[in-house]
């Protein structure tokens, strides 16, 4: 029944009692924490600095100013590069690692807030355009530096199509396209199961929006306009960022990138 | 089977097929929107401004360093007294309405962005200790100014008992009773259901996030600390607030204060 799922997906949406979940959890049966983010064994890229005055892309640095501002961006300039000092701040502010806490390094503190200290995300890069770098996925390795605002990232594989495939993993959303750049986070859910157990999944989607309240504030103190998607097309994204969609899969895109008008 | 439910919450994080859902919602159907906010028969309370350079609360305005200085804070001062300007920022810059849009007015733009504008939640405020409020439970009516820098709320209820009360709704987080203020953010789901049907509700805990990362980073803004909590007791908080936990519900709290370590 219709009606019957609207009400269950409401009840989804309430806090549960948590006591039971926490005593079943793994971490509650002293097993170890799971990694807070992907080994990779491609050469990692450290993009160019975005904490030097020379290199600083901030425009408009006011918080209050930022959230007079900030709105959804839909059109984009083909040709507008993306600077790599851009790039990295996007990143960095989004899933920075600031420092590990907990025994055996179990948390993260990041940039944003995160139930539990869990961060279950990762952040992949469609690049389009970004000064020095080639077109293709990439994925961001916050664990490459750890208290350093210095981002690295991977170059994972070219998109072939890339207007095309862009267009059809956003499922239609055509102007994301245009953008320099799309960032697809994902989530690694076991990495909040950990804690959480079965109650980890709403608080990872509120977690999520956390992570793109800040990239959209992020894109603009740049200057530039982002927009946010709940919608794409769950398969091909997950085929696309090669992800088994069970144990890591799409969550949510954000294309950021200057406006044009 | 426990498996079984985390294998249905994950999938629960992912994209549907939106278009069915689109089809029949009704929206589609063409009836009309839901209102933006409740209807207030109490008296509206404007707050002090915090619009102007006398009284702005704002101590460290940078987005950049925001992020550097923003972390949960469970130890808050008892007799630290929040001024009216600081909740009234705090209030404006996570729910404040900047302008109307779309036909009859259906949907809003505000300080946060929400899944196709549709922006399906309350703001209640617990006051302890804000000046020249008496305590109790108010409610913020983000419809009384509609493109101006000003925050209204009304007093809804004393909150006898104060600190086991809020100790008790909040799943037993007691730190959280001495803050000046607990906001508790809640959902009118067919707010954003009457666009999106029964694909509105991961949508809508992510648009949570957006406005809780704006409450944490407003109040490091402000020199405060803030604590979101996702975690708190369901039945008592929406009976405390006198919601039907049906077409409105508690989601989502955030106590804010002055750090005291």
């Amino acid at each position: 029944m219709e009606n019957n799922q609207i009400k269950q997906n409401r009840d989804f949406m309430k806090c549960p009692i948590l006591g039971e979940a926490m005593k079943v959890s793994d971490q509650s049966k002293g097993l170890p924490h799971p990694p807070h983010g992907k080994m990779v064994d491609t050469p990692l890229i450290t993009l160019q600095s975005f904490n030097e005055e020379h290199n600083n892309p901030i425009k408009a640095g006011d918080y209050s100013t930022l959230l007079d501002i900030r709105r959804s961006v839909r059109t984009y300039g083909k040709t507008v590069t993306m600077t790599q000092a851009q790039l990295a701040f996007l990143l960095y502010s989004t899933q920075g690692i600031q420092e590990y806490r907990g025994k055996n390094e179990a948390f993260t503190l990041r940039t944003v807030p995160s139930g539990g200290c869990r961060h279950p995300f990762e952040t992949y890069i469609a690049v389009r355009n970004v000064e020095d770098l080639q077109p293709g996925i990439y994925y961001y390795s916050p664990m490459a530096y750890v208290g350093e605002k210095k981002v690295a990232i991977t170059f994972l594989e070219t998109l072939e199509d890339y207007e095309n495939r862009i267009t059809q993993m956003l499922a239609g959303q055509s102007w994301a396209a245009n953008a320099p750049v799309v960032l697809f986070l994902t989530c690694v859910p076991y990495r909040s199961e950990w804690r959480y157990e079965k109650h980890s999944h709403r608080v990872m989607l509120i977690d999520l929006g956390h992570v793109g309240q800040n990239i959209m504030l992020s894109a603009a103190a740049m200057g530039l306009g982002s927009c946010c998607m709940a919608a794409y097309d769950q398969d091909l994204c997950d085929k696309a960022l090669n992800l088994d969609g069970v144990d890591e899969y799409m969550v949510y895109a954000a294309s950021v990138g200057m406006s044009v008008t």
